[in-house]
C-alpha cells in the first residue's frame, strides 16, 4: 500500500498554512503559507473609507477561502504526493473568532447590501470592543449565581463568542436579525469543506460558555441579560455539539476542485490552534503541561475530575482530547512582550552592533542576558503588559518594573521581561496543582520554545520542571493532520483514535531542559517578591493600575 | 571710577569655571573653563596601576590650582579689564569633598611618601565607600538618641565628612595619624588662596555636624564611635567657623603670580555650588525655594526659625545666608535620569530620526512628549534609580515604572520619567509646608532649567506653583562672584552685605513659569499615586527594594 498523508491547516492571526504529513510517521513532506490578503482590518473595511473604531480587529471570510486555494495545491505540488493517498484533513484556528452568517451559510460580509457594516464581518480573536458587553455578562451571572462562571476562572472574556453576539445586537441589531446563525470561523471553513455543519466541543466549551452536561447558559439568563436574548441558541446558534477526533464529513466536489484534493476525502471536527498541539507533542494523559509560546501563550493540562481553578480560561470536559477535563489557562503577553521591548527600549549602540556582526537584535540581546547571573539584575517585572489573562483575569491590568537603577542595562531588562512571563507561568502553575490539577512535567512548542534556548533554561529553573520541546517545525499544524487521520480512519490507512495517532505522530526531541539546582533556589526568592507585587497589584489592594487606566482614557477623550 | 569686576570659581564635578563679573550689574564680562587634568578618578591612581575599590571617587588637588592658573589669566585676556580693577573673588565646590593635609596645609597625595595611598587623596562628594561607616555613625547617634540627627532628616549621609574621615581611620589609619587636619576642599583652596584657614559654616553645618549653637557632636559621642575619635575636631579640625558673607584674606603674592591678579585682592569665605546660587537668582527672603537643577537637583530654601523636616538634607543657622536657617533638600537622580534613559533605552529608529533632522535627540524627546496630554500615557514612576535622598533619605531604593502596555512609547516612559522628577520635588515642597517652612514660590536654575522649557511647565503644573529662571549664563559662579564683592566691601566699590551684592547683581528672567489649572488638576490625581506608591515602597510596606539589592549583590559577589 502507498504511503498514506494527511493534511492539516492552522489559520493563525495572518496567515494560514497547510502541511502535508506522513501518516505513519508524522514526518511532514511539504508545507505552504499564505498571508492574508486582508490580514488584520483594525483601522477600515476593505473599502478603505469605513473607518472602524478602537480595539475593533475584524478579518475577511475569503482569506480563508484562498488559503485553502493556495496552500493545499502547493504542498500537493510541493511533494509530489498524489492526492488518492492524501486520506483526510482537519483544521484549527484562532479562537473565538467568529461571523455572523445567512441560512445559506454565506457570510453576511460577502453580501452586498452589508459590506459596509463592520458587524458582518468575521470578528478575530483580539477584537476588544465587546467588553462592555463582557463586563455587563459577568456582573449578570455573578449576581445569578450562575455556576458556568467558576469553569472560567469566574470571568467570561471580551473576546468569546457571547459578548460579540451581545455587542452586534447592541450596535447593529439589523446584522444581528439578519444573521441566520452565528459561527466560529474554524467550523464555518468546514461548513464549507463538508457542507455539513458540525460546531466542535472545543469552541463551544471554551468560547461559548458551552458545557457537555449542562449545555448553554440557561434561557432565564439569556434572557434576564437582554429579552432579546432570550432565544440565542436555538435562534442563531446550535445545540448540535460534536466531540473532537470524530469526523465532519467529506470534501465537497467543489471544495476538490479549488484544492486539487479527491472528493470525498476525510475532514475532521475542527479545532482550535493551541488545543490540537496537545496530542502533536504526545501528550495523552494528566500531569503534563503543554505551553504553546509565541505573541502569548497557551498552556494546556489534561485532568480526570472537573476542578475549579481561579482565573483559568476554561476546563471543558472532551474540550482537549476525548475523555478528559482540559484546561487551559494563558499569558496575554509573551513574544509581544519581547518584541514591544526591541521595537521600543533598545538603543542604537545595540542596533548598531547587532548590525555589524549581522545577528538579530533579540540574538545580540540573548547573548549579554545570559551571561547574567540569576538576581544580578536586581530587577523584577509583573508581566502585564497586556492585561492579565489567567489566575488573575483582569484586562485593565498594566506591565510593571521594579530595581532599575542608573547602571541598569537593556540586557538586564529584557531578561527581566522574559522571567516575568517564567514567574507568570509559574503562578499557573502553582494554582493548578493548589486547586488538584497536577502538573509533574512541561511541554512546549512555538517559535520560542524551540529557538530560545535560555528562555527556556529560565522556564526550567524558575517553574523545577523539566521541559520537553516539540520537535515538529508545525506543531499545531501536525496536530489537524493527526485529526485529519482520525476522521479518515484505520480503513483508509488512518487511525481509530486521537491516542493511537498520537502514539505514532506526534514529535518531542530527545533533548529536554533541566532544572539547575542553584538557579532554582535564586528564582525561589525573586518568584516570592513578584507574588507579592502581583497579589498587591492584582487582587485591588492597590488599584493604581486601574486609576491610572482611567485618567489616561479620559486624556485621550478630552482631546 | 573704572568699573569694578569680581571674579567667581565655581568647582564643579570634573572641571572647575572662572566667571568675571562686572560688580554694578552682575553682567559677565569673561568665562573660563578648565577640565580637571585627573578628572574623577574612580579605578585608578594617578600611577595607573594602583587600583580603587568600587564606589570610590577621588580627585587631585593640583587640578584645582591648575584651574586658577588657566582660567583667571584666561578671563583677564578675554575681557582686557585691569587686574586693579577686580576688588575681590570667591570660590564655591561640590561638597563635601575633602582631603587630608599636613601641617603646612600640603595634600598628604601630594607629598612623595604616600602619592601610592588611595587614602591621601581627595575624597570627592560621590565618594560612596564610606556606607558602612555612615551606618555605624547613624545606628550609634539614633541609639544615644543625639539631638542633631533631627538636623539632617535623621541621617548622616556617607558622602559627609566624618564617615569619610572615619573610613580613613578604619583602612588607612597611617594616614589618619599623618593627617594634621581634613579639610574641605573649598576651604582648601581658600587657604592656597590667602594662607589663612578660614573654614565655612555652610560645609561645617552641612557637610560635618557642626551647629552654630550647639557645635560639633560630643568627644562622648566619638569616643563611643571609636575611642580614637575622641578628640577628632580638636585634632583633626577645628573649632574656628567663619559665617558665610565675610571676607577670608587677601590673595598671597604667589597666588597673585600664578593668577596674574593683584595682590592683596579680598577673597571671601568660601561656599558651596548649590548654596551660593540662592543669592545669585535674587532669593534673599524666606518662602522661596531655589532648585539648582543639574544631574541632581538641590532645593534650597530660607527660614526664621529651626525646623525639623523628616528627610531634609539639613538645616543651617547661617548656612546659606547670614541671618536666615538655611534648608537644603536634594533628589539625586534628575539630569542622571534622562540621560540613563538616552543611553539605553531609545530605539534605533529615534536615534536616526533626531541625527536626520540635525537634532539631539533629547529635543527629539521632548518634542514627541510635549505633545502628550498629562495623564495620557498612564504611566507613573518613583524616580528612585539612584536611591531617594530627600524625605526618606534611602540610597537603597530604586527605580519603579507602572502603567506599561503594548502600545506605550519612548516618549511616555520619557516624559513620566521627568514627571517623577516633579512629583518628588512636590513631596519634597509638602514636606517641608507640613512641618512649618514655607514655600510660596519657586525659583530655578542650572541647564534643565534653563533649556527644558516643557520640563519647567511640568514643574509648575505638579507644584501648584510659579517658577522663575536665573537669568545667568553662570548663576552659581555669579554668587561667588557676589561674595567676592562683599568681601571686599563697599570702601573698594564693592558691598557691604551679601543682601545688598543681591539687589544689584542677581539675576531672574522676566518670564517665568504659570501652573496651568487644568493640567494642575490632572497632575493632582497622579501624584497621589505617586504618593502610594513612594510610601509603600518607601516606608517599610513592601521592602522588595531593598531585598532586589541584597539578591544583586549576593549574585554579583558570588562569581
Amino acid at each position: 500500500m502507498a504511503k498514506k498523508y494527511s493534511i492539516g491547516i492552522d489559520y493563525g492571526t495572518l496567515s494560514g498554512r497547510a502541511v502535508l504529513v506522513e501518516v505513519d510517521t508524522g514526518n511532514i513532506a511539504a508545507t505552504a503559507v499564505k498571508e492574508y490578503t486582508h490580514a488584520v482590518m483594525d483601522e477600515f473595511l476593505p473599502d478603505g473609507k469605513t473607518k472602524l473604531e478602537s480595539d475593533w480587529a475584524l478579518q475577511h471570510p475569503e482569506d480563508y477561502l484562498e488559503v485553502l486555494k493556495i496552500t493545499i495545491p502547493a504542498v500537493l505540488k510541493e511533494s509530489g504526493v498524489s492526492p488518492e493517498d492524501i486520506i483526510g484533513m482537519a483544521i484549527d484556528f484562532t479562537a473565538c473568532t467568529m461571523l455572523p452568517i445567512d441560512k445559506s451559510g454565506m457570510p453576511l460580509c460577502m453580501k452586498d447590501e452589508y459590506k459596509l457594516e463592520p458587524h458582518a464581518y468575521v470578528k478575530l480573536w483580539k477584537h476588544h470592543a465587546a467588553q462592555y458587553e463582557a463586563n455587563k455578562l459577568n456582573e449578570l451571572a455573578e449576581a445569578r449565581g450562575e455556576r458556568f462562571l467558576s469553569r472560567y476562572g469566574g470571568k467570561i472574556s471580551s473576546e468569546w463568542l457571547f459578548p460579540k453576539i451581545m455587542q452586534i445586537l447592541d450596535e447593529a441589531p439589523q446584522i444581528y436579525d439578519a444573521a441566520d446563525r452565528f459561527i466560529e470561523a474554524t467550523d464555518w471553513v468546514t461548513l464549507m469543506l463538508t457542507g455539513n455543519e458540525r460546531r466542535n466541543s472545543c469552541t463551544a466549551g471554551y468560547k461559548a460558555i458551552w458545557n457537555k452536561r449542562e449545555g448553554y447558559p440557561s434561557r432565564e439568563f439569556f434572557k434576564a441579560l437582554d429579552p432579546r436574548l432570550e432565544n440565542v441558541v436555538e435562534a442563531k446558534l446550535s445545540n448540535d455539539i460534536y466531540p473532537l477526533g470524530g469526523k465532519a464529513g467529506e470534501l465537497t466536489d467543489e471544495m476538490a476542485k479549488l484544492t486539487g484534493l479527491k472528493p470525498g476525502t476525510a475532514v475532521g471536527i475542527a479545532n482550535v490552534d493551541a488545543h490540537v498541539a496537545v496530542p502533536s507533542v504526545g501528550i495523552t494523559d494528566v500531569g503534563k503541561m503543554l505551553m504553546i509560546m509565541g505573541t502569548s501563550t497557551c498552556h494546556m493540562v489534561l485532568g480526570n475530575e472537573e476542578k475549579i481553578v481561579p482565573g483559568m480560561c476554561g476546563v471543558v470536559e472532551d474540550g482537549i482530547l476525548p475523555g478528559f477535563y482540559g484546561f487551559e489557562a494563558g499569558q496575554s503577553c509573551v513574544g509581544d512582550h519581547f518584541q514591544w521591548f526591541v521595537e521600543n527600549c533598545v538603543p542604537a549602540t545595540y542596533t548598531e552592533e547587532a548590525k555589524s556582526r549581522g545577528i538579530s537584535i533579540h540574538k545580540l540581546l540573548r547573548e549579554k542576558a545570559t551571561r547574567l547571573k540569576v538576581g544580578e539584575s536586581g530587577l523584577v517585572a509583573l508581566d502585564w503588559w497586556n492585561g492579565n489573562r489567567s489566575v488573575l483575569v483582569d484586562v485593565d491590568l498594566t506591565g510593571l518594573i521594579i530595581g532599575c537603577t542608573l547602571l541598569t542595562k537593556p540586557e538586564e531588562i529584557y531578561r527581566a521581561l522574559i522571567e516575568a512571563t517564567a514567574y507568570g507561568t509559574n503562578m499557573i502553575i502553582e494554582t493548578f496543582e493548589e486547586n488538584g490539577v497536577k502538573i509533574d512535567e512541561l511541554f512546549a512548542c512555538g517559535g520560542i520554545a524551540e529557538k530560545d534556548e535560555m528562555m527556556m533554561q529560565i522556564y526550567a529553573d524558575v517553574t523545577n520542571r523539566e521541559i520537553r520541546i516539540s520537535n515538529s517545525p508545525q506543531a499545531v499544524a501536525l496536530g489537524s493532520a493527526m485529526f485529519g487521520a482520525v476522521a479518515a480512519g484505520k480503513e483508509k490507512g488512518g487511525y481509530d483514535s486521537i491516542f493511537e495517532a498520537a502514539g505514532k505522530m506526534s514529535k518531542v526531541k530527545e533533548a529536554y531542559y533541566k532544572p539547575n539546582p542553584a538557579n532554582v533556589e535564586a528564582y525561589r526568592k525573586l518568584y516570592a517578591e513578584y507574588k507579592l507585587l502581583h497579589d498587591y497589584f492584582g487582587r485591588g489592594e492597590n488599584d493604581v493600575m486601574k486609576r491610572l487606566k482611567r485618567i489616561k482614557s479620559e486624556a485621550r477623550n478630552e482631546g
